[in-house]
């Protein structure tokens, strides 16, 4: 018996979230059903971290085990022809049978990428987030400073979380606006992208997009920086913003320890804003 | 009367194309019903420049005349209202009656984006081209600029192009890397996004592709550089490479003289590796 580990990126706008459903229209779905008629036998995947619907993956990681002996460039190339074109293993690797794509990480990425425009997405829509009025930098680095840590993120957790402890580690919140078009002839600001960018050792269910909804609430000066403190002593769903739109949202991939030998991105993490 | 000018952004994977036709599933017909619907009068437009099936628009400019009178800001919101997620009005601007989307560029701008990858795109399916080898910078910087200045460019029209003349002056071609994620475990190079920048007066039918598809001929090594000069000297469309897949090809929009006071460019611009 083999275990294989593949690197997989998928835009989730058409499909249910990652995790297989009786509908079959899920990426493990797909996956699991391609890797199947390449592989001629049945296969089940395990992955790094499952996303919601709507949400996009860079490097999602799964692992499986087979009895089959292939290359692995085979199962990349053999996989991919049975995949839909929104979805493409970018690498196999064959790696130790204590190797497991979610109990291995020890730690996960996120990036969050949000249009500031009086128009809503177009080029991108389903891609990128939206607000429709200026955000404040400084006011949303100040906030999420707070939220940087060890901390009980019961605040930003959905209520069907299946996680066994609500407290988690965030390493790192990257806040970044790039472009400047011409002021909006009105309005007297510019359009531009944001980019968050979240690293943790693991996040809770609704996490990421409960803390954007909190981040933006700040931004746009409708809570102080220091808000973000009291949502987070709460320990309530009902102290934090709503759940923000799963469109900006992508999955950049696990963090394993450099002894499993794993690629550490593919090029479809340049394909952001 | 009033006329009046937009800036209209779109994905076109969904369309074909930009000009109206009987199917009614192109960009035109959809904005010219959007537009219909919120003047309550039928609206025909003039674009600056016509896009094929599945090219994308970051800042198409069009005109039309109307007797309504209305704020701009309120054509920008009303016609939004009635357009796909996928076709954004950016801007709109009442413009004297002797502005003429298409006669009034003086200039157009477009940009290519590929994936060079073992792997197939796929968060990005459809809105990037594809090369699998590794392309050489050198050579293609050699080749374009073979091609800048006043030509004859019939070796690069499709047939069924309806410019008066084959003669253009192309002013600028840009050629950019980004992104250089780990060399792929078999190949040795690594994946990475190019972005090809173009500039002319004006652009013959399938032009870009068709220049693109022999600069990725010499980028692979297949030509050398100085072949570009015998395909533009050869004045036939038999001399050069086949056309090059519309998904990562952007209309950026036209350029028009400062007198007319319009935007230079929106948001969607920044939507680009």
């Amino acid at each position: 018996m083999t275990r294989v580990a593949l690197g997989v990126s998928y835009n989730g706008q058409a499909y249910s979230g990652w995790q297989s459903q009786l509908s079959g229209n899920t990426v493990q779905d797909k996956l699991e059903a391609a890797l199947g008629r390449f592989a001629t036998h049945p296969v089940s995947t395990l992955c790094a971290g499952r996303t919601d619907a709507g949400v996009h993956g860079l490097m999602q990681v799964v692992h499986f085990d087979t009895l089959l002996q292939r290359p692995a460039s085979s199962w990349v190339r053999g996989t991919n022809t049975f995949l839909p074109a929104d979805i493409a293993v970018q690498w196999a690797q064959p790696v130790p049978s204590d190797f497991h794509a979610r109990a291995s990480a020890v730690a996960r990425r996120y990036a969050y990428v949000l249009l500031q425009s009086p128009v809503r997405p177009s080029v991108d829509a389903g891609r990128v987030g939206w607000v429709f009025h200026p955000l404040d930098h400084g006011a949303m680095r100040q906030a999420a400073d707070i939220l940087l840590g060890e901390h009980d993120f019961t605040s930003f957790r959905a209520s069907a979380c299946q996680a066994k402890s609500p407290v988690k580690t965030l390493h790192r919140i990257d806040i970044t606006r790039r472009g400047l078009g011409d002021p909006h002839p009105e309005l007297g600001w510019s359009p531009c992208y944001w980019r968050f960018e979240f690293e943790a050792n693991a996040f809770l269910h609704h996490m990421i997009r409960n803390i954007m909804g909190c981040l933006i609430a700040v931004g746009r000066g409708d809570q102080p920086p220091e808000w973000m403190a009291q949502v987070l002593a709460a320990q309530s769903r009902d102290a934090a913003a709503p759940t923000f739109s799963p469109d900006g949202l992508y999955f950049q991939g696990p963090v394993y320890e450099a002894r499993w030998g794993l690629p550490q991105r593919t090029a479809a993490y340049d394909w952001l804003p």
